[in-house]
Parts: structure tokens; C-alpha cells; sequence
């Protein structure tokens, strides 16, 4: 006899299941948004009582999608538990009485006294049948919600359904799919699993799984594209997906204030082309004077910085409250800028790394990052540096033609 | 008996063609050069004498597609042709030699003379068995060439594959379908329907035929995306279609110039809160200290300024050579930009408008527009304006938030 598949035991779990938990990861995007309200809606279509959960606050650009407002941050109607550590006090008796919306509870002893340390109070859960996990690698990345709620993760069968290739395989049910290109492609194939004569991918299901694809794709524009994917996206489309709708959401919202900032970012760009690296920067009068916040910096360096062609690395310094942000991205796909990053005491990938240096102006870390720059391309590309030279100065100059 | 589809001619034209010439249009662009490319590159394998001739230069973001070096600005070999009209002249003998790589024919004459206007000299074509017009909606997108060879199209069965609203029907076999997104996107059917035993669609021709595809729906991010395109692309991409690149070529590849320039633009951008528009310029001292070009100031508009939610329509002002260029995008649907553009003796769309103005000052031209522009939504948002005020302007300060 066969083994039960994990896509059978899913099945099988969800139809026997009454009551279902759905959630996702902290900073969610969309795939984690998308995929948490796709199955949603599903799941209440089958009659589930279902609610999901997305411990932090739903982004702007998340808002349009179907449901959203049904997104909760925490658990709703949950019971609050009082236990008292009675040791060898005896107790008399208690008792308890309403006055003025106050809920009075009176403990007597016949001997000894009671004590506040002897009290702990916490909120506990109502149970569920299962939790789906969705798109989170580990527990820890649902953050404070697992932190307050670990009693539910013993007590429920855990189904985890992710596509990261850090997934800890932390369920009970593991539906990791490391080929898929996010978790809303997952969730077609398990959907129709589903489905029995009612289709269950309908115009908003295929609205939020598709946001999700295009999320993590980037819309068909990162290197993980692959032709399911583009398939699952034509299945969508068809089944009613606004597709405009998410990519003017996704990627084609700015505000004015960013707009300008990045034009003072742009404007001031600085190169050297003999080590072939450019640096942009934006100081605090940059961010006063386009009335940008922090955040708002940074799509600069992916959208825009990083499509030149004629460069190996870019670098991009931010002049922030906590200190001199730096985002280093590679151009040449054979500069690692993670070793860069990590003389900042910063981290990330090979191909995209970041620092934040809490100490000294922009311009002093500006000069120690051109300078650890230059050292790291004049090795790569077998150029001597004339040593104890002047501080190294790049230039900003309109280039000769 | 059932008549023999556009699709059935096609295939049988080309079993029977021995020699077939491919044109497409002036100003090509990725779908013009991929679907050329991409059929040439089958009909090559079928043993076919193939030319492609594109009438233009190869677009620099183009030049990375397979076989591009294989295109042709126009036919090679052609023969010369002397017509000599000769009224009532009555001639003696025709002689010629060659003398110093000189070719020198000399007509004797028995009475009268022959003029220099009796001359007339061309050029004339082998000829070609088909013919195949791609991605042109029209014989004089073609431009010069057929304006230089006409007797091609008389002489040659002329095959137009095109997906074009505005195609004439020029040909003697049509293949034009409207739904779809790109002529590379019919070209897979039409080369499937030439298969024996061997595949044809391989890699070089997958890539050639994605470039289309992704040029054409702007990377699945234009309103014409359809499910099919999608499809198609999962199976150039299984094909072996090196979707990467593509996107690299088309769409992140931008110059130091060009990124200065914007940052120019970006950092003056003026807004009329009330009346919901923004205004973009570069003047000439903006082109001269970017070091840009004057075309490298177009995907401003529809890369970053149009993605403002908050503003109803943008305009984009650049002082060129042959005038004051001006770029109308609506942001809400519901805006017209042809009839503003139209006052200014432009055209477009509505969606997408532009002018050029060859007197006054880019001040001028910019308080002019500005004007029409407050006049059109004042008039949309059932605004009153004040008459005869102080001409408008716009702020260009910081927000105040």
C-alpha cells in the first residue's frame, strides 16, 4: 500500500478540520498577504470557521486586495486565566461580584496569606484544529504571535506550506516547495485538491494568488521565473485576475516626496570608472527637502542605480537616525558584496548586502567605503593603487565626452 | 469541401518557396527585430534561402539577440538598370569596356541625339518567391525600402503577420490576429504548424521570439497581458528562452547620463495640488550637464513620473533641438490627453499625448500648458478658476506636511 502524499494528508486534514488558523510572517509582502487571504476566502467558501492572522500591520500597497480587513493582528475572544500558586495556604472560599463594569473576585484563606508573586495571569487561545503556517521559514518569522501563543502550535496539528529554501520543516504536514516561486503557487495546485464539483479559484482567490506571484517574481523580471510560473499566472488571469490592478499596487506607486528624492539621490551621483563603481547618497537636508521618510530611499538602488550597465557595484549611503545606512548592489554578477559589507559590520547576500555605520558623518563613512571599494576592485581587477596616496576623491563631474 | 485556412496557405507557401525575403518596420523594436530574427532563423533551418531586412538601425538594447548580425538594412546584389527612351532616335550599336574598374558604355547613335533626360536608372531586386511582412500595420511602415523596391510586392507573394487594430489587410495571405499581444506571440503557432519530425522552436529562436513577447506587454506589466501570452512565454522559457537577459536589454539597462538627467527632472517637478497635475522639465543646461542625449529624456514619464497615485494627468516639457518637446500621460483613466495635446497641434491617444512647439521659450511653452491644462481640469473637477488672474503658477516647494 502507498504512502499517504502530504498534498492527501492535507486534504484529508482540512475536510475533517472545523475550525482552522491561517498565518504568515512578519513585514509581509505579497506573497505572505496574498496567499494568507487566497486560502482564506477558500476556506470559509468550504464552510470553515477560518481566521487569519498576519502579526503586523498590512502595508499600503497590500491594501486593495480582496479581504484585506478581514486580516486580523492577534486572536480575537480569547479567555483570560488567572492561576494563583496556593502552596500551603488553606483556602476558605471565593467569590466575585460586577460593580461598575469592575469584576471583583474575592479569595479568602483560613490560614495563611496569599501573595501577589503567587499570581500569574495570561490569555489563552480558544483551540483549533489546524494552523497553516503560510510562507514563513520558521516559527520565529510569525514573531510575536508564536512567542505569545506556543501553547496553540502543541495543541494544533501544524501544516506548514512554504517555498524558502531556510524552511526548518517546523509542521506536522510539510508542504515545502523549493521549486515553486512563492507560496501562492503552491496554494493553486493544494486549492483545486480541494475542489469537488464547485470550482474554488474564483475571480478573488485567482486575484490574491496572483499577487503573490507577480510579488515574488517581480513580475516575471527576477531570475527565479520559471515556466510553472508563468503558467499558474495564466491560470489566474483567466480565472478573473486584475493583473493591472496589482502591478499599478506592486510597482508602479510613488509618492511625490519619493519622486524627489530620488531625483537629489540621481542628480549627485558620483562614479570612477576606472574601478567601475558608482555611489550615490542622500544626507539629511536631502530627505528635509523632498519631505521623504527613511523608507522612501529604498527603490532608488533596485529600481534605477543598479541598471547601469558599464559599472561593476553600486553603492548607496543614507544619512538616517540611527546612523549612516548603506545598501551596496552588484552589477557584475562576480563582485561579492557581502565581503564589503561585512568590514561595516553589515550583512546579506553575495549579490545585495547592507551596513549601518552608528558612528561619524556621511562623508567620513562615504570615504572609508570608497575606499574599502576601490582596495576590493583594484585587487579584482589587477589595478594598482599608489599607497599612503591622498584620500581617495571620485568624481561627480559631468563626464567628458 | 472546407476552404484552406491563412494558416494552411502559410505553411504550404513556405513548403513550396524556395527563395523568401522577411521585412519589418522602421523604428523596430523588440517584437519587430525578435520575430524577424526568430522566423528567419527557422526558415534557415528548413533550407530556405532566407533574407531579414529591418530598414533601420539595430537599437543598441537589441543588439544582444541571436543572429542579430545576420539582419540586413537592405538587399545586397542588386542589379543596375539603364532604361534609355529613344523617341525617334534611330541607334547604330551599343559598345562597352572597362578601363581603370571604370565600366564605360557608349550608344551610337545613326540620327539624332539622345538626352540625359531620356535616362532613367534603378535598381532591381532578384526576385523572391514570398514575401513576409512582419509586425507592420501598413506597406509604408516599411519605409524606404518599399518605397525603393515596389516591384517586389507586385511580383512576390506578400505574406503580413501582424497584430495591429489599424493592419490593412495588405497582403495576399493575412495572418493578423488582434488578440495577440505580439507578432512573436503568432509566430509560435505558425512555426509549430511547419514542424515534420524536428522541433523548431530551439532555443536561439525561443529567445528571439520571448524578446517579442516581453517588449510587446511590457514585461507582463501592460494592460494587453492575456493568459495565452503568459503560456507562450512558459514555453519559450522551457524552450530554453533566456528570460534574464531579455529583461536585462530591455528594461534595466540605462546610462550615468540618463540617471543624471532624471535626477534633473525629477528633483523640479512641479505639482497643482488642487487641480491634480504635475509638471516635468529639462531644459537645454539640463541635457548639457547630464552629458545626455535628447531621446534619453523619455522613459521618465512613463518609468517613474506617471506612477503618481495622488495626481490625475502629468506633463513632461524638454527643450530640444527642433522646439519645445511636450509629453502628456494620464494617470486617471478618465483624463484626455489627446485634446490637450491637440490645442498644441499634437496627437496620441488619450492616454498617452505629445506636441512639439517650435516657438518660444520652454518659460513660454510651459505657462501656456500649464494654463490649457488648469483650464481642462478646472472645467473636469467642476472648479472655478479665477478670470483674469495673475498667470499661473505652480508650486515647485517643499510640501508642507
Amino acid at each position: 500500500m502507498s504512502e499517504i502524499t502530504p498534498k492527501q494528508q492535507f486534504v484529508s486534514l482540512i475536510s475533517n478540520a472545523k475550525k482552522i488558523l491561517l498565518l504568515s510572517h512578519e513585514n509581509p509582502d505579497a506573497d505572505a498577504i496574498g496567499s494568507l487571504l487566497g486560502l482564506l476566502i477558500v476556506l470559509r467558501r468550504l464552510k470553515k470557521e477560518a481566521i487569519a492572522i498576519c502579526p503586523d500591520d498590512l502595508p499600503s500597497n497590500l491594501q486593495f486586495l480582496p479581504f484585506a480587513s478581514m486580516l486580523k493582528k492577534d486572536l480575537e475572544n480569547q479567555d483570560l486565566v488567572i492561576n494563583i500558586d496556593c502552596g500551603n495556604v488553606a483556602l476558605d472560599k471565593l467569590g466575585y461580584k460586577m460593580e461598575d463594569h469592575t469584576l471583583k473576585i474575592v479569595v479568602k484563606t483560613l490560614q495563611g496569606s496569599l501573595k501577589k508573586e503567587n499570581l500569574s495571569v495570561f490569555l489563552t487561545a480558544e483551540d483549533y484544529d489546524v494552523v497553516i503556517v503560510l510562507d514563513a521559514p520558521d516559527l520565529e518569522r510569525i514573531s510575536y504571535f508564536y512567542q505569545e501563543h506556543p501553547e496553540l502550535f502543541y495543541r494544533s496539528v501544524v501544516v506548514n506550506i512554504d517555498h524558502h529554501p531556510t524552511n526548518t520543516y517546523f509542521g506536522k504536514v510539510n508542504l515545502v516547495d523549493l521549486t515553486a516561486t512563492s507560496t501562492s503557487e503552491i496554494l493553486i495546485g493544494l486549492i483545486e485538491a480541494l475542489e469537488k464539483e464547485e470550482k474554488l479559484i474564483d475571480k478573488a482567490v485567482a486575484h490574491c494568488l496572483l499577487a503573490g506571484i507577480i510579488g515574488d517574481t517581480g513580475s516575471f523580471q527576477n531570475s527565479n521565473t520559471t515556466p510553472k510560473s508563468l503558467t499558474c499566472a495564466a491560470q489566474l488571469l483567466a480565472a478573473g485576475a486584475d493583473q493591472q490592478q496589482i502591478v499599478q499596487n506592486l510597482f508602479k506607486t510613488k509618492s511625490l516626496s519619493t519622486l524627489r528624492l530620488w531625483g537629489r539621490v540621481l542628480q549627485q551621483i558620483q562614479e570612477d570608472r576606472q574601478l567601475r563603481f558608482v555611489l550615490g547618497r542622500a544626507n539629511k537636508t536631502d530627505f528635509q527637502e523632498s519631505n521623504a521618510k527613511e523608507e522612501e530611499i529604498s527603490g532608488v538602488i533596485d529600481e534605477l542605480l543598479r541598471s547601469l550597465p558599464d559599472y561593476d557595484l553600486v553603492i548607496l549611503l543614507s544619512e538616517k537616525e540611527k546612523g549612516v545606512a548603506g545598501s551596496l548592489r552588484a552589477i557584475n554578477p562576480t563582485v561579492d558584496c557581502l565581503e564589503i559589507a561585512k568590514t561595516f559590520g553589515g550583512g546579506g547576500h553575495r549579490g545585495a548586502a547592507g551596513f549601518l555605520v552608528k558612528e561619524g558623518s556621511i562623508e567620513e563613512v562615504a570615504q572609508q567605503v570608497v575606499a574599502k571599494v576601490r582596495e576590493y576592485q583594484a585587487k579584482r581587477l589587477g589595478l594598482n593603487l599608489v599607497p599612503n596616496s591622498t584620500p581617495p576623491v571620485i568624481s561627480s563631474e559631468k563626464p567628458t565626452s
